[in-house]
């Protein structure tokens, strides 16, 4: 009997199966991972499972940015200091982390969900351009002076959603800009250190195709 | 709001924390392997976890050699054609499947569940000696010829582990062994440390190619 695909368990090749879906964990990893978990009290273990089911579960979304919250609006729009005028759009959850972290930014976010690419797939309808246009609408015609700032990654699918979120804004005539990059072409906005990405916002550019 | 310490919604953080306890995993993977299972679909989560609660609360052990096992004896001691009166004492249930992936060995298994460590407290009742010690008695009492094959690291706790049980099993006469130490297959000579390439040369082998 050989282990490699023969485990001396069910349970466990199961588990193993279940963890090494993860990003970035192979079967081995998997493996001392389940192993781990097995050696934890049951109540940990528990502890560990159901903070998953509830983060799947529960977990809403501001209506207004769509960004992870407890509430209906999340905290960042619901607070009155910061400039509602302002709306920085990024690709997904970790982008407003990482923007917060470096206390740089006062105004608020619009998380797209995920950037258009061709390639795997995604088109302009499965990302959240539509909400960002109506919120962009309904600003404008309070006759609030409004900016967006395009604020992802400097590959293909960036540029090209940047480009396609700008056509949509054109009509509007609201301020559109993008990071300054001080970073390289190419690089991921979540491996940017905070100086570096604090400088990019700050010296945000207005955005010329 | 800097969200190193202030997650935007309490069940991501709690999935974190949670997420976060598993060895080589830190907060920033931690994040990122939660936001990777809040965009799967609901099911896919719900299999996950509950694999991860099946193992822990169901799994068995083998009641003759303590490994992992889905029935009361494990599918290697109830295989009537590998040799019962051959136990390799091993510390864990990585090392049984190590072992087994070698294709090399047809005895039995001993689990420690652990290894002597007085640094971390685990002392000699901690793991399954008494258990081994009871099954070579009631193997010796039978008349069987018994080999104990120590499989244990080569480290100080390693060393006073398998110290211990040759102790331990003196009294009964059988047969104990370790596992050969030397260079590794495809090694280089100028690479190995001191102690391992000293004791190949101690322990070098009538050379029959």
């Amino acid at each position: 009997m050989a282990y490699k695909d023969n485990y001396p368990s069910k349970l466990l090749e199961e588990a193993v199966d279940a963890i090494s879906t993860l990003p970035g964990v192979g079967r081995r990893s998997a493996l001392r991972l389940a192993l781990h978990l097995l050696k934890q009290p049951v109540e940990n273990v528990h502890h560990f499972t159901s903070s998953i089911n509830h983060l799947r579960d529960d977990v809403k979304y501001c209506r207004q940015c769509m960004m992870i919250s407890d509430d209906e609006v999340c905290s960042i729009c619901s607070d009155r200091s910061r400039d509602a005028g302002t709306i920085c759009v990024v690709e997904s959850v970790r982008d407003v982390m990482s923007i917060e972290n470096t206390g740089q930014y006062h105004g608020v976010y619009h998380v797209l969900g995920g950037i258009i690419s061709p390639i795997n797939g995604i088109g302009p309808s499965d990302i959240t351009v539509r909400e960002l246009v109506s919120r962009v609408a309904a600003l404008c015609a309070e006759g609030s002076p409004v900016e967006v700032i395009l604020a992802l990654s400097g590959d293909v699918e960036g540029e090209t959603t940047s480009f396609y979120i700008y056509r949509q804004l054109a009509q509007y005539g609201v301020t559109v800009s993008s990071l300054a990059r001080g970073l390289g072409f190419g690089d991921d906005l979540e491996y940017a250190d905070e100086l570096t990405l604090g400088r990019s916002i700050v010296n945000r550019q207005i955005f010329r195709p």
